[in-house]
Parts: structure tokens; sequence; C-alpha cells
């Protein structure tokens, strides 16, 4: 199954509504539609109806999740009940999740003993230890076709090529062999990334921040893990067309269920949670030895995942803090 | 004005109310009942004034703060008309704030330079140059009383006394000058820490993680900020009653309005986002050279704030990670 979300113009505004399929190249049915009809058919009256559609169904992809099976068995009815308003996504598209929390990881090998190597450092032990991950910011999510905005501290734009996975059920302290039933789907995610302030910031140790926080790409679509082959997935960018990246996920240190075993280790997995993988190995322009430039569109695709195409905006104008002055160190001990 | 949060138990479960007052001594009035009240005095029925007042003050306080004045507005009616319910808040309080993102800054000179010395480091000059900051976990605030889980992956706890700031309006792009008008107020934050894996999982360069995740405490209420004097507020601490920081707000080498410009800088910075101060100079038991024990109890005091006072827990037992095997360095480029 596959689950999307696109735009939809009523007399409140753009809402969001969840669309789902069993083939992304459709037909996509209208998940609240499709449970509204069915409330319809049990003896509901229409006010009713659109009343517990939109409870079961709200807008947030998160918010749907939070309701346990009540949403999933909604949406597996509308795909096969046929029953649902049939949708065109092409250009309607935005974001699958609105997720509640974003943790991102750094799995693939190649990837990340470059970018040590970029930094002039050796590989740390630790990330053959355990799966490191820091927590990315959730107000800048774009969906597909949406313009990356270009913030006032950078001049040095990139990409990451990931995979995201999306909690569909809460847990906390789960084993790796418990945690696939905690997943929901996969989807595309480009960790878009500042790499001047990041190295900038990187300096102080508590890892990447605002060279990360301004954007990030999620979709087109969710495909739940009965659609992903065992095999791993294909991964590829291009930019303006021309191809910078073909890797696989078959790559990763780390599998999917020791990633979601550990995120929930010690603290409650939310459903809406997003886990990215990193950076595939070669997922990203510094491994080329390029920078993106205002106007250039990145794509990437991932097998079974569709297309996540975005264009790069203009740099605009910003405050920028006035430089503290250090104390002595001397002084620095009171 | 003082605003807080309590549980109260009902047909449907424990739910949180909020509750405001402009004396926290007392008394405390539930917000939502005088919102209600007044409504019915307009001439809505209970069923309306019910349903309105519950849109407008939900349990959430960042779902409460979403809706711009409405909710301000209702609150301080409710303390004003003096027409709610009047609560004892002394056993009910929980978090104050449920945030939908937590970002933590580091702006106490004498406590960072003292961790990046207790790890054998330079103090790194981008500290200087704007305020560094990390996004923490959601998922894992506990409120007054609330005991502090102790992860199966750590034998190192500590906690760390911080001003917690909270967003009331949304916004972008802010200058130092517009931002006190974004900001709710202010409030006290435990951010509890497991230094044994936060110092592995720092080598690998992406910030503290699973080392913070497990639980921040925050509470007991959130003080506007006309209630703060100007000259800064005394941050004190005691463990098992014993002082261990003596500290002051006005020691920060980055105001509350540029941390709050920086936070908004090139993305939205969200209603009900808390951002913390870092840790208050002398504000941690590693700076005391110190450990917490299960059963200890640590009280953060605030002037105008109140006392943030949590028990710790016992440790637990849990998965975890079978390391992996590194590739030799020559096999690390294809």
């Amino acid at each position: 199954m596959f689950l999307a979300r696109i735009r939809h113009e009523g007399p409140d505004g753009i809402e969001p509504r969840i669309v789902a399929t069993s083939n992304p190249d459709g037909p996509w049915v209208d998940v609240r539609t499709a449970e509204r009809r069915r409330l319809e058919r049990t003896g509901a009256t229409s006010w009713a109806a659109r009343r517990i559609s939109r409870a079961i169904v709200p807008g947030s992809m998160t918010a749907a999740l939070e309701s346990g099976t009540a949403f999933m068995d909604a949406t597996r009815t509308a795909i096969e009940s046929r029953d649902g308003e049939h949708v065109q996504i092409d250009t309607l598209l935005t974001t699958p999740l609105d997720p509640c929390l974003y943790r991102d990881f750094m799995v693939f090998e190649e990837h990340f003993s470059f970018g040590y190597r970029w930094r002039g450092l050796e590989v740390p032990a630790v990330l053959y230890e355990f799966p490191v991950s820091y927590i990315g910011a959730i107000h800048g999510f774009i969906g597909p076709g949406e313009e990356v905005p270009w913030p006032h501290y950078t001049d040095h734009m990139d990409y990451e090529l990931e995979l995201g996975i999306v909690i569909g059920r809460g847990g906390r302290d789960l084993r790796p062999e418990e945690a696939e039933e905690h997943i929901l789907g996969l989807t595309i995610l480009n960790d878009f990334s500042a790499r001047d302030i990041q190295a900038r910031e990187m300096a102080a140790g508590l890892g990447p921040s605002k060279g990360k926080h301004f954007a990030s790409g999620l979709g087109p679509w969710i495909a739940t893990l009965e659609e992903i082959p065992a095999s791993g997935l294909r991964m590829r960018s291009r930019i303006n067309g021309e191809a910078w990246c073909d890797s696989s996920s078959s790559e990763m240190i780390w599998s999917i269920p020791e990633i979601v075993a550990w995120a929930s280790a010690g603290e409650w997995l939310a459903p809406g949670t997003l886990l990215g993988s990193g950076t595939a190995n070669g997922g990203s322009g510094i491994e080329r030895g390029k920078k993106l430039n205002p106007g250039d569109v990145v794509e990437l695709e991932i097998e079974r995942l569709g297309v996540l195409r975005n264009p790069i905006g203009r740099p605009r104008s910003g405050w920028l803090p006035t430089p503290r002055k250090r104390r002595s160190p001397t002084d620095s001990i009171t």
C-alpha cells in the first residue's frame, strides 16, 4: 500500500488530505471520502459521517497514525472498496508526513568516512558500537516540487539522499525483532545542508543545527513495508538531469530494525516519528566536490518510492549575531 | 501572569487542564471553566460554551498558544474576573508545556568552558560567534514530582539547571528587538544527562543524543515576561537538600532576545517551542565531581519560577546493539 497527502483548496483555505493506493501509478483514492461513504452505508447521517471520518482520517498524517488501527483499517478499506473519490495527485502532492519528531542517523560507512576525512578527522569508533543520531527540525519540511529556501547565513548549499523510515505505532525499549510492526513504511528524504555554517557549528560539538534546519524534502509518498524488496532499494540522485549518485540501501551498516530499536531505547518512540538513514554512499555534493546553485533542480529517486524533485531558491538577507569577546582563560574559573 | 497545567481525572481518563494566576501562591483558576462561564453569560448554551471553551483552551499548551490572542485573552479574563474554578495545584501539577520542539543552547561561559576542559578540548571560537544549539527530544518531558527514568545504557546520571524560554507567538527571521513579543515566558528546565553515553556519542560529532533524550524536567509554571526582573534571576540547585549551585541568569553571554532571534533565522519558530539557555554556571554535577544516585532528589529553584523537584529512578535492563566490524581504511573508498 502507498500513502500520500494532497493539498485541497476549500472555503476554509488549503488543507491536506490523505490519499492511498495499491499502485502508485493510480488510481489514488481520498481516504476520508471513502470512510465517510462507508459510514453512511452503515446508517450514519451525512453530518455524523463527516464528523467521524474527519476524526479517523485527519489531514495530519501524525494525528492519523496516533489513532492506532482505526486509520489503517479505513485506508485498507478505502483501497479495496474503490469507493473513494479518485484523485489526480500529480500537481497536488505535499509532504506525506508532518513528523512529530525527526531523528537522523548516519549508517552508510563510505559516506560518513568521507565526511570525517573531509573535516581532517579520524572515523570515531562509536559509529561501529551503536547507530549514532541527532534530532533535526520539524517545521522546515517541504514536499514534491516545493522550492528550497536559501538562508541568509550560507554560501554553500548541498543535498543529501536518504531513506526515510516512518513510525506508525508507538513503542519504547523495542528489540530489533519487534521493530517491523512499529514501522508504517519508507519514503525519500532530502536532508538539505548548508555546509559552511554546518562546519562552523559542528566545531562546538553539539552537532549539525542551523546548517540543516532551514529545509528537508520529503515524499512523494510512503510505501508500506510489504512493498519493499528484502534485497534493498536502488537510490539515485540527479542534479539538473545529470546523474550524481547511483547507490543502494543494502550498504547500511545498521539494519532498519536496529535503527528503530535504538531510537526507542530508554525513550518513547511516537507514531509519526521520521527516522533518516543518513546519506547514501555518494549521495551528496561534497563527495563529488560540487555545490548547488540557485535555480538548480535536485531529483532523488528510490526504487518503489518514486522521485522527489525540488528546485533551489535564491539567497536572501537577514540578521547575524554580533560576536562576543572571549574572557581570558584565567578568568574562566571563578 | 503565571500559567501551569494540572492533571484532571474524569470519565475519559486523566487530561491536562490549563490554570493561571496573578500570584503563584494562589488562588489559581481553571481557564477553560472561566471561559465557559463567560460564554454562557453572553447567551451561549451550555453545550456550545463547552465546545467553544474547549477549542480556545485545549489541554495542550502548544495547541492553546497556536490560537494567537484568543487563548491569552481568555486567560487574562479568567484571572481578572475571578470567575473560574479555584484549584489547588500542589499535587496535581504536570509539565506546563508539551513542547512541539525543544532546542537547547549553551550560553553560560563558565559552564561550557568547564565542559570542554573536562573532555580535554579547547573552547571553540564559534561559541563567541553565534549562540550554538542542538534540538532535543520532546517525548521525555516530566513535570514536578515525577520520577526520572534511569535508562539501561548509563551508569552516570547527572542534572543540568537551565532557564526554559517558551515561545508564544510564531515567527521567522526575527531581529533581537522583535523577539520579546514572541516569548510567552520563562520556566525551569532540568536537562537530565547520562554522561557516559553522552561522551561516547559526542565523539561522533552529531552532538548529545541518547545521553539526553530519556528525560527532561519542566515546571512548575511559566512566568510571563512582565513578572521577570530585568536584572536577571537567581538560579539554585539542591541535591537531597544540599546546596550544589547558586548562580544567576545574568551571566548569559547571549541575551534571551538574541537566542530567540537566532533560533528563528532561516526557519519557522513555532508557538510552543521550548528554548533552553544551557546549563547555568556551576549548575551540574560534573562541575562538582559528583554523580547522582538512584533515589536522589534533585531540586532546582529559580527566582519567580518556583521549585522543580524530581526524584531519580532505578536502573533497568534493556537491549544494546552488537558492535559492527570496521572495514579496513583501504576498503573505505570504492
